[in-house]
């Protein structure tokens, strides 16, 4: 039987234990818009600097997912929350990313965030496309193109929004 | 009979100019998801931080409107440009937000962008977004209640976007 998952919070200070993700899916240039080439310290200050929070989903104390969360505009548009999501390419198919979504969808709740937006899901990535649905997200907006595909090139986009 | 309106570029030595403009119409708290109280350097950091350019639009010397042209998104999605428009209060109804479009719309084909996309155009706006409409943009998307309207509450909001 494998140990349960657990997500917790870290900071600037542990992001490198978040890296290695982040680099590893960015770098494959199908789902993220980041540079490819990203390094460790933008990555960082994107992803740790408030308000924006990030979480790692680990197993046995190894990393396997991380997310942020912050709020998608700032001022009125604030009561929205926006998170990102990555699952390291060696622990697909094991639930992370749905286990990431629900932890985030029951803090953003508490948080006070009355919904939730993904701004840029790019439309090939259709399992995740599903997985959000399955999660109570509706697609509310298609952007063509928005996205160039290391593969595929132009890629439509996604905007995704659920109410909490 | 009225002189020329003149667009020219602005950095942030110049931004004072805009502030005028950028503050009165963030104040009103019912097209922009900046907080209303937002200051002056914070304001100036947004628009006219590299890749963010800010332009003026200004008669006899005079500005009447500002806009904000940037990547939409970093790396596989900086194909793609994004404008913020405001138009001083004492200056509706005179084509400037539409003299701005025309000339964001130039600057950001010469740019190298091959789209443009508006990510929060507030639906009461309706003058506005026949304006766009008139431009070119399509609505792609409308999410529900993601702006706090100062007088009309939660307000759904449209993405709207062109290619170049």
């Amino acid at each position: 039987m494998s140990s349960p998952l657990a997500i917790r919070e870290i900071h600037a200070r542990g992001f490198a234990r978040a890296w290695q993700i982040f680099r590893a899916v960015v770098a494959a240039g199908d789902t993220y818009s980041y540079p490819p080439d990203i390094d460790e310290s933008q990555a960082r200050a994107m992803w740790t600097t408030p308000p924006s929070r990030c979480f790692v989903a680990e197993r046995d104390g190894e990393a396997l997912g991380i997310y942020m969360l912050r709020p998608n505009q700032p001022g009125l548009g604030d009561h929205v929350a926006n998170c990102g999501y990555m699952v390291s390419p060696h622990a697909r198919g094991q639930g992370i990313a749905s286990a990431m979504c629900e932890h985030s969808l029951a803090l953003a709740r508490r948080a006070g965030f009355t919904a939730m937006q993904y701004n840029f899901v790019v439309s090939s990535n259709e399992g995740a496309v599903r997985l959000w649905q399955k999660h109570g997200f509706a697609i509310v907006g298609r952007v063509p193109g928005a996205f160039r595909h290391a593969r595929l090139g132009p890629t439509d986009v996604f905007v995704m929004h659920r109410a909490l």
